[in-house]
């Protein structure tokens, strides 16, 4: 089932998806909800982020490829665990809502093509094999990242959680398995970029949401990120950067630069 | 004027205190509010955090010695900007409730007094100048520690953002001025640990919102923290930790050892 969130005639309103349709629901998507009468063409809506988490975590280097040096050579470090941080809320971005380049970056952003776990229910210290049934579903995410400020600040508060540096969506899937594998592809302007897949995860979602949940209570809509591969590279004003999970959907997003301020 | 939320018969409210009274409001404490003609005892309620941010964040190093090695000696090394970070919304913990060691803590977990600012109205690309008037008021917060976490994470994800890690409370006071200077003092059962003035901050309120709101926009109730002065210490369980702004009140809760899970 893909569950999405959706503005029509001004009113925010949740939906099932189904081919081009979406038909509205009642209820509460972590525990009952019935499909209603009311069905859209999926054209005539304005998709919105699927969900609006209290809080947003990335997992550390989570691909041995991203780990690797910027000339491909040399030894290969692994952090012995998860190396958990907080993506910025405020940086959540609707599908097919502009990524702004801060007009302050010196060296501009990146994409990074990612699957997202949409926790279900809270969780607090739970096993690795528990965690997977604390997830409603998955959907695709844009780590966008402006490198200059992540290497050189302390924390990713601006280097990962400027503004519109989160683009969810388009739906949450309930049925992707993560562990069975799908490719995470990222296309700028049709040309693909970025191919990676959920099955060479480092620590897969079972691990990550264990991991966190020693410290933190993981509410309904929380998200888990999955990490990247590769290297990166620069989005110009003017692209449209793509991130497709076969299986779950596309996630599209135009990019323009931010006026600059005098 | 003092605005605290409140539990009183089950339901949560908002009000303003005055001496130990406290009348329920109606209305958006953002914008406009009036007071309403139920008035009850302070002690008769149940104080809360007074507002829930989307997101909080610490300023990095801020007082000057804060910056000092652990020996007292050697080159104190400024950052030339603040350095912002996320403090995990899920450590929110009420006035009067019990900060948690967790088990799995190894070296324990450490005060640290600060003197919080609410923001009050949508803030984005302002001015030191400008940023003063977008702070609905200041309240008082502890940043709970655990260095051992700080220290060697590649985030404050637990280190500063555990659950219970963020006490927030009692009240926010809209008239205080920290420019004006107010000592944020620490007791733990009774005894002055920690004592340092709003005035000293190496950057003011004024800067640090101004300094965040280039990348991020910050939202009505969103919390900016001072930062700490000096060394702390260890509480231990058992122990009531205070943190008191004179002219704001009293913000105290007990610390508990969190069972351990076999």
């Amino acid at each position: 089932m893909r569950i999405a969130r959706f503005e029509v005639n001004g009113t925010i309103r949740r939906g099932v998806v189904r081919d081009d349709t979406i038909t509205e629901i009642e209820g509460d998507i972590f525990s009952e909800f019935e499909e209603a009468s009311t069905t859209h063409q999926l054209v005539a809506v304005r998709l919105l982020v699927p969900i609006v988490p209290s809080q947003m975590y990335g997992p550390g280097v989570n691909f041995i490829d991203h780990v690797r040096p910027a000339d491909g050579v040399g030894e290969v470090r692994m952090a012995p665990t998860p190396q958990p941080w907080h993506k910025g809320v405020n940086a959540l971005n609707n599908p097919g809502d502009a990524i702004v380049i801060p007009f302050d970056s010196a060296n501009g952003i990146q994409y990074e093509g990612e699957c997202l776990a949409v926790i279900g229910a809270p969780t607090r210290r739970v096993s690795p094999e528990e965690a997977w049934h604390r997830i409603l579903g998955y959907t695709c995410g844009n780590d966008v990242s402006e490198r200059n400020w992540q290497r050189n600040d302390n924390s990713y508060w601006r280097g990962k959680g400027s503004d519109t540096f989160a683009p969810v969506g388009p739906w949450i899937d309930t049925e992707f398995d993560p562990k069975l594998g799908g490719d995470m592809v990222v296309r700028v302007n049709g040309n693909e970029v970025q191919r990676a897949n959920t099955a060479k995860m480092l620590f897969d979602f079972g691990e990550l949401i264990s991991y966190i949940s020693q410290q933190v209570t993981l509410r309904p809509g929380d998200i888990v990120w999955s990490g990247t591969t590769g290297r990166p590279e620069n989005l110009e004003p003017g692209d449209t950067v793509e991130v497709e999970i076969e299986s779950i959907g596309v996630l599209s997003n135009p990019v323009e630069a931010e006026p600059h301020q005098l």
